[in-house]
């Protein structure tokens, strides 16, 4: 776990608490807030069911790490009255591009979950520095997002989360959307939902959008979603399970990372899933790759 | 969970990725910060592997709760040279007779499992407002304490927290103390390790009476250690354990509400646990329950 | 936990190792083989996170149990050529109808959730005897063909069982079908991957109905499939999750049980959910529903 | 996983529905036995939070495995008036032979934690045969004789398992003893209970000793205890938990593998525990070591 803060704390948390894994690096800039985490996880060990190694500012531990999770990122610089990830762009890309490179001098050979924003952009630079495989590199990109989606429409149907499909695609940012055509509940596509029960897409898809907002505004930062989309991520990775999750993968005909269905295993990314979108939703794929592109085209340039 | 603060939100957290209960009930006067945290983990659901039914500020829904946890606090008044549970005593004992007062209100006939600081005296708060029997009424006290004295013996001697016996007694507070006559690992006890073995106590007690305070200084609050023992402490009680476990109960023999080792089941403290103890110990239990009737007396008469 | 055989043994089991019930109760007419089990089930505490209560034989914990699992049955009764979940349909019913009278006597006003074969005849016999509402009896039914559905399925595509969407519908026995107009897999139908990769659906037709006999054959009972669907369904009436789920509950236009999904919360099926199927799957679920019938007016009129 | 019976099916399904490992391999003699497990466990998947990939019979997999488990045995040699682990010798070494030569044409450099009974003699023959180091092999022993101790104890004192301290030591057979020296309640020794409140220890003595044959009566077998031993003990392995178990673990000072604390960690024995027996606990465990030997001595003589 690279990067301890809101998001950084909770992923270790949750994975302490259900002993999810055996070993479990920490590493961080701010040493006194990395070794009060350390020290507190270890305080919790006496009363928790299941053992977890902890090791503190350790790369060399790196060598033969199964996965790395990143959460290196500064949310403070979002304060602001318009919400945008690509506030912290600058920033998070210079620690971003320090971290990557020390990962780089380490034998590292597993696959990296990037949590830090803005997503698709720090996925990117964190494949081209350390050289992993492209699919051995992914973000959590709109894996909350979907499940945002998912927690919206279930709340307007009173189903729970789990009982609704489909995908948020994109960005994970302010150009991400969902696609509507893929979501379905109780066996039924949304738009029948929205036609014949007044279920309003408007007012979900405004829900959705600004649920991270939402939240951020609540306590200046989110942290329990995109934590447990992480672990969930890197479950997938670690247990080789073969499941389908909307995360940020290279998409050669994008010529970029963002958020699509993808088969996760092992060894990351893979299968590609295709999916058969109406032309609405290509083009709001193609915006938003585009704008990553350009995003990304900045910073490399500057 | 009543008080949804770093703590409060960090117990809720761990029991809803565990799927610890069914219904969870988050209240807190923030209304920003308790909704936000709500809706997180409404962001999580969709990713975790159990349902949560979580409720906003409705103490009507506590009418057949079983446990109660309360959060309530202000950490922020800790931040101070001189660490003190006591600093936060004013703040939180109005807002603990506040939260006492409403829950005295509704049919709660359950158990009140405290964390707020200082403990032993909001513990005494909590009882005799609400007017729920003495063992119904709980402080998570010296469980934390205990295990931050398993975590320094156990990494004094290369073993696992879990495989450290003994208690730390006492005011969940400065005058808290390792009854080092209960300490054994490896079936021997901790006077035969310093003996033998040139253990250290003098450090050993040093390191965990600051152990609060040295995550504390790292990241201005404590929660993961707090939030496990609080949690262990309610798992107790729902699953009517049987187990044995220091924390905050009221002794007849010192009256008052201190942490003291006990057998909690579904009704709180179902029996109270006689300690051997040698006088040296019994002294600094003594001093550390009247200093706890001293501030208790003090709140009581302002 | 009514009968506490080969699947009954395996749900306890289950049940207890992951903490997920504060109160257990086994009851079974084998009184050495139950009390046995819940020895067994005591011996294994010590080692276990988490406590759980077990109560034998004991019929009053039941008035205010919130869900009975019923796994009574006689699976001896199935070891033959041609295999038949109506071998068992004379000596459960005498069973059930027995365990049902004595459930009908006590306060019990829960769910009650049917493993017993054949199913959906059991449930009805149960939700006739006991007079609770019919949406709170329901039975495992096509949870557990689903499940095997979405392992053929999986295993051919080499995706995660979690990846696989759709239903076994009707009858839990020799008439239950896979609605393949509702499987998807990788945001596609299976009926594209048949018609465009070759995915043989006739072979995987067989693979899924033979699934249960399969691993009937190599031990002469199957238990973990079946008892982990079983939880599934109990944890969504615990957690009232809200969640869809393949069961057989009563369906009016049917005028009988059969597996069908439905949303499932506390108070057992709570929605049901409609499908649009094609004409070729509505005749089979109608065989299905005439057979479940016909064998239930048998056995009533015995 | 090394034999699937009752014990090793029971271990699987502990570990499959909890998600404790990653990959899981199943070897069994009866192909068809452990072919209908595994299909039993991917029929089980759909309706798990986690994914775990199954294996079946292939010793190839074992190069990379972290823990072995075996459970090679054949309960049904039990099923006789008097009962004695040591009726499975013949077969039950004859069979652990076979395996640990295919074990040591492997690359296998874990542990292995056997279940097989005699188990301290079938610990010696796994180690003499594979080569590995004394302390990577290690047997559950009376780890399960404990946990059937600190039942008994804790149903005669009401409390929970897990407050009861102390250890059932030597053979994990007849000549297996509760170390009363060593076991503790409330922080008070057993033998305090004894003659201050009358607690009957030969009568407390008797319960434990015949504990699993109690359980055996009843069903012919017994799983769920035992398995969950075996589980904790290969977790504290994998989790390198540095915890103490008391094991089967070879001592130098007695010549042979036997039950006693030690600490565990993922080299398996990585400390030994010295405890301070009284001459008539002492004369136990020579008496307990010298009759496994003798049944070593016996075995490998043929």
């Amino acid at each position: 776990m690279i990067g301890t803060g809101n998001v950084g704390a909770a992923c270790a948390h949750y994975i302490v608490a259900s002993g999810f894994v055996d070993d479990l690096v920490l590493i961080d800039k701010n040493e006194k807030k990395v070794k009060s985490d350390a020290l507190d996880f270890e305080d919790a060990m006496a009363n928790l069911p299941f053992h977890t190694n902890i090791f503190v500012n350790d790369y060399s531990q790196l060598d033969d790490t199964d996965v790395i999770i990143s959460a290196v990122g500064n949310i403070k610089l979002q304060d602001r009255v318009v919400p945008d990830r690509f506030a912290e762009l600058g920033f998070t890309s210079d620690a971003v591009t320090d971290v990557a490179k020390k990962i780089q001098q380490t034998k590292f050979h597993g696959c990296i979950v990037v949590i830090s924003n803005p997503n698709d952009v720090m996925v990117s630079i964190y494949q081209k520095i350390t050289g992993l495989p492209k699919n051995q590199v992914m973000g959590t990109g709109t894996l909350l997002d979907s499940a945002r989606m998912k927690r919206a429409v279930g709340a307007a149907l009173d189903v729970d989360q789990r009982s609704v499909e489909g995908y948020n695609l994109g960005e994970h940012g302010n150009s991400q959307f969902t696609a509507w055509s893929t979501v379905k509940v109780m066996d039924r596509s949304i738009k029948d939902w929205a036609q014949e029960d007044g279920l309003d897409l408007d007012k979900l898809n405004e829900d959705i959008r600004m649920g991270g907002f939402t939240v951020f505004s609540g306590k200046k930062y989110t942290n329990y979603g995109i934590s447990t989309a992480a672990v969930k991520l890197t479950l997938a990775v670690l247990n080789d399970a073969h499941i389908e999750l909307p995360v940020s993968n290279y998409r050669e005909e994008y010529g970029t990372y963002l958020s699509f269905p993808a088969i996760i295993g092992r060894k990351g990314v893979i299968k590609q899933v295709q999916l058969d979108l109406p032309q609405e939703e290509l083009d709001k794929l193609q915006y938003s790759a585009d704008f990553i592109k350009s995003k990304l085209a900045e910073q490399t340039s500057e």
